[in-house]
């Protein structure tokens, strides 16, 4: 997915606003718990893409193979929005700075007559769209910033246990793509180590990776404000700023994976262009490496979209993947279900 | 330990340069592995140090103590030079550095004539320092800049394998803490994931942090320069630029460990006062938390220093543990012994 702030601000638009506009339900039930105890991958469908990834697995992991990847060495990645989770109409971290705003309006009188909020307020997304990046930032420094870490990821938690996809009525952590689950586990029963690497806030996806995807704080690498430590009251605490400080998406994931996971992955999973990068210097690496790029095709049970849309926009990759011999996964053709719990 | 620029320029001081300045012994053995595969504490003499961690252990990972600690949360964090190897009489990375300049001098004759570089190879430490931070910088970004992590990485590799201690004639990595390699696989064994936080450079750490510690790049926190992407020769690398952009060391301990770990850890070792917020921040969260720190007072075995000394100083930690219930391990009294291979 790609999170930079020219692009998050052009999705704040009129197509896909206006419902954001008319609140979230109430909390009715406890989290859903996505992960999967089996390791093996069956709502993958036998094809191609299936035999490729398996075919991967099991010539890395034997040490009689040629491929044979030490386990040290056996690190995965994956996009988040669009590859492990839903990203459309639109991020669900945009969703969540929406309902923020509108929770908090009532502590900010002033933000009824200043701008984004005000144009956000009256519902008036291509009034922010059109203030572009610097709205966004004045958005996530009012949502993200001020809090430590753990302040906000509690206000992320509790947001989820609220809020519900406008189209499926689903809690968005239901949202998670059953058959990615399933990769987690066999990857990891495999000796991959599995990690996040999201455009998205590092500290938003930390707030439930490790319960929807049993991926723990520090294997999520994602988008970063700027911390301080202050005292409060006589007590060290880091506080995020809210001050975009780094971008992972783009060029930005090599090296937001070069400098946080420290090694180069054999695996690397993504959906958009925002992931090419990634995908690119992934497999340029010595030895066996895999790309696999999620393919959304199923309007049916998801959403169909690739070349044409603003979220997940793919064009590049889909051209290049047969050369560079990514695997590309046709969700409405290789994927038997979609969602843990609903089909 | 503390790596920041003018206190590490500093270092570059009369009196520990010259026998920097007479070069390294020529590589002789391969690398000594120094992990232990033990979990017990055998280095460690009984005493208050030693029983309150094992008495924190205990009672952290006891599901029936009130102090239980979910095995996800327990983190430990370790700083690096002094505490989980010498640092005396100057931190290896700067070894390194003084070594890398003169390997690349004769691909560098401007060097002959240009600062801070002159003064580094004319051995006149007092003249590099007293150029301050510019001047590290400089040396910084000449040895470390322009090469992929793996590129650098193996550069550093390749010097440990020559570079000997001018006082002991060790090896570096045989000068690594035994009763620390124990407290890692000691704590591991009881659940807890263990990560470097050092004032160092991140690359330079994980070179070795692996082989050495048994702790993963991804575990490994520390000083960062920034990176691009670039393409060489139609393949997309992360190259290092060698700029300093995040200094981890006094209050940017806290924030190395939120932005990368992403939790507060249960467990902080340190043992001078760049090590003070990581302690402080740690021991203030809510919970069982332990905070220790070396004392090193073993001048027949190691060094003894503490209030007076450059490199290591410790003045806030030692009248602030009482109070604050910080561990003081007394190397000379809880340490049976220090190095692995030596005593």
């Amino acid at each position: 997915m790609r999170m930079r702030i020219a692009v998050a601000a052009s999705l704040l638009c009129a197509a896909t606003i206006p419902f954001l506009m008319t609140g979230c339900a109430t909390a009715r039930d406890s989290r859903a718990v996505a992960q999967l105890s089996s390791a093996t991958l069956e709502s993958w469908r036998e094809g191609p893409a299936r035999t490729a990834i398996v075919s991967f697995v099991a010539r890395t992991t034997d040490p009689s193979s040629p491929d044979f990847v030490p386990e040290a060495e056996r690190i995965a990645v994956f996009d988040n929005d669009g590859t492990l989770w839903a990203e459309q109409p639109m991020y669900v971290q945009l969703a969540f700075i929406v309902d923020r705003v509108k929770a908090l309006r009532a502590q900010h009188p002033e933000w009824e007559t200043t701008e984004p909020f005000a144009s956000l307020l009256k519902g008036d997304a291509k009034a922010v769209a059109a203030q572009g990046e610097h709205a966004l930032g004045a958005l996530v420094a009012a949502t993200h910033g001020g809090m430590t870490d753990e302040e906000f990821r509690a206000t992320v938690r509790a947001w989820l246990d609220t809020a519900r996809h406008p189209k499926t009525g689903l809690r968005y952590d239901q949202m998670v793509y059953r058959p990615m689950l399933e990769m987690l586990s066999y990857l990891r029963a495999n000796g991959y180590r599995t990690f996040i690497v999201s455009g998205g806030g590092v500290d938003f996806v930390r707030a439930f990776a490790a319960e929807v995807y049993g991926i723990p704080t520090d294997q999520v690498v994602g988008s970063t404000a700027k911390y301080r430590s202050e005292m409060r009251d006589g007590v060290p605490v880091v506080v995020k700023t809210g001050e975009i400080d780094f971008v992972d998406d783009g060029k930005g994931k090599p090296i937001g994976i070069a400098s946080r996971v420290g090694m180069r992955p054999r695996m690397a999973f993504g959906n958009s262009d925002g992931d090419f990068e990634m995908l690119a210097w992934t497999t340029a690496g010595d030895g066996a490496r895999l790309g696999v790029l999620i393919h959304h095709t199923d309007a049916a049970r998801e959403w169909a979209y690739d070349r044409a849309s603003h979220i997940g926009k793919l064009v590049r990759g889909l051209d290049e993947a047969p050369a560079r011999g990514w695997v590309v996964v046709d969700m409405a053709r290789d994927w038997a279900a979609v969602y843990p719990s609903t089909d």
